[in-house]
């Protein structure tokens, strides 16, 4: 069995691998090669290096591993066509993703930027605006496995989470559930409102004026979805009227944020140029759903975790 | 029955006790009025305001509620010899205590110093180093009420608590337990040090140079507990020398901390200028205490929380 890897893991991860399967030959080369696809039986990938064209040099492949959890830009119909299994890393973004939102809410809460910019000028002051994040309500758009994990964390610091999606329907740690049809009713009893939605029709521009000024006027407003959830100009708009209080966006309408928006130096904005997911431990976290589906596959079972339905999307 | 608080609090905190105790007096008044004191039953105060001069007029004053951890300005002598019951809000802190240090560490994990580094340029840049608090091991020095709130929080976000006290008892929120004597051995596993040690003979340079060697070279040091922990000299050694990873610093020997100071400026030091615990709350949260202990005193009741036995200083 041939595995072909077209990005190097460390050599503190790749080793134990090898060693735990010696019976498959590894490869392991950056950037994909035909030659090396042509020989592989299995391979794993971000996902972003396949198309129509190299796929048909994917004679032998019959299961294919993506390190991410979008799957989007590889060649679905060609997949679908040679018959390859697809699983993905689905899920893996979710501690990250919460541990990143829960910085951003309690350093804003603990007033950290204003420590750090006294500290750079060596001022010793107490006069930093601290409150607490204990007994506030959070609004969480979007309470997938994401939003849950947040809505999780956020309940261990005694916040009450409002869960918002389509239906309305029960969602995990969510302590009360509205519709988005009842949003905007919800608003006004959110210290913080966080989305991880998706990018749809429906979820685009689903924010609007109306919904900033339904908000409490320090509330925090956390975008770790999708950019085209709100128009910048009513998000900017909603700061610079003191509708909300601060923003936090992981996510643009567009990427990169041009250095030219007005977002970079608007007070109480928070820039993070999509990297909320992002961990020196990603590689580590994909591996560790490798190897058991791995070991599966040896076997001759294909019920791996997180199957991709490639005709679907996800 | 007349009430004398030392201090003002905001009126949306003010008129809401003085409506629901309208059978009693109130006076706000900035500062200590000896005229006022004479006339008290209930004094309410930060406790640095009272010495052996003032309290010769306390001769009516049956009960001192302190909004304050710390009894020790207060004049003990004076006050047991009339017999006054005193009463504190002890345990007060340890939320917006436990907060601050989580906000640190997400913050670290997370790379927030650098993102905001990198906003000020209006640069869109990926390549913060970014881990994750998930399956760390945090030992903490003095698990009582506020280190056993940081190990409930840091449980939460699936880290291993190991607790260390002199006796090596069992401590709430900690998955292991070691005794002083033991710390050593304990250190190399931790990926994140806490104290909140209270100042005693024996906390006095109880860490030193062997335990910062013992540490994990990227492990975060977090003193919250008091200056005397450590020779400041040793830390900025160890940090120098790279033993460790990261320090943030909520106490020092000396405080305020000399504008001279290296630690200002060290690579990977936060200096908290001793507000870990502060909050706009802190009113609002003394009130919440103070307010069931006057209706028992209304009551006749003397079992008041947090009652303070100041011949032993607590």
């Amino acid at each position: 069995m041939r595995i072909y890897f077209t990005f190097e893991p460390r050599p503190d991860l790749r080793e134990p691998l090898v060693e735990e399967f010696s019976q498959c030959d590894f490869v392991f080369k950056n950037g994909l090669s035909t030659d090396e696809l042509q020989k592989a039986d299995v391979l794993v990938t971000y996902g972003e290096d396949l198309n129509d064209d190299n796929m048909q040099y994917a004679t032998k492949l019959k299961w294919i591993f993506v390190a991410s959890a979008g799957v989007e830009k590889m060649p679905a119909q060609a997949i679908i066509d040679r018959g390859i299994l697809v699983s993905n890393v689905r899920g893996i973004h979710k501690s990250p993703m919460a541990e990143s939102m829960l910085a951003h809410i309690l350093a804003i809460k603990r007033a950290l930027p204003w420590l750090y910019d006294h500290q750079k000028k060596r001022e010793w002051s107490k006069k930093g605006k601290q409150t607490e994040l204990r007994d506030n309500t959070a609004l969480i758009l979007g309470p997938g496995a994401i939003g849950s994990e947040v809505g999780r964390l956020l309940q261990a610091f005694g916040v009450t989470t409002i869960g918002c999606n389509r239906s309305g329907k029960a969602a995990p740690y969510m302590d009360e559930m509205v519709s988005f049809a009842k949003l905007t009713e919800a608003l006004p009893k959110a210290d913080i409102v966080i989305s991880v939605l998706p990018k749809t029709a429906e979820t685009t521009y689903l924010l609007k004026e109306e919904h900033f000024s339904a908000m409490k006027n320090d509330a925090i407003f956390m975008n770790f979805g999708r950019g085209n959830l709100v128009d910048e100009k009513v998000l900017i708009h909603a700061m610079e009227t003191g509708e909300i209080g601060y923003a936090v966006l992981d996510v643009f309408e567009e990427e990169p944020l041009s250095a030219n928006s007005p977002l970079w130096s608007c007070p109480n904005v928070i820039v993070s140029p999509h990297v909320s997911s992002h961990s020196s431990r990603y590689v580590e976290r994909s591996l560790d759903i490798f190897k058991p589906s791995l070991m599966k596959w040896l076997n001759g079972e294909t019920a791996l975790e997180n199957v991709v339905d490639l005709s679907r999307g996800y």
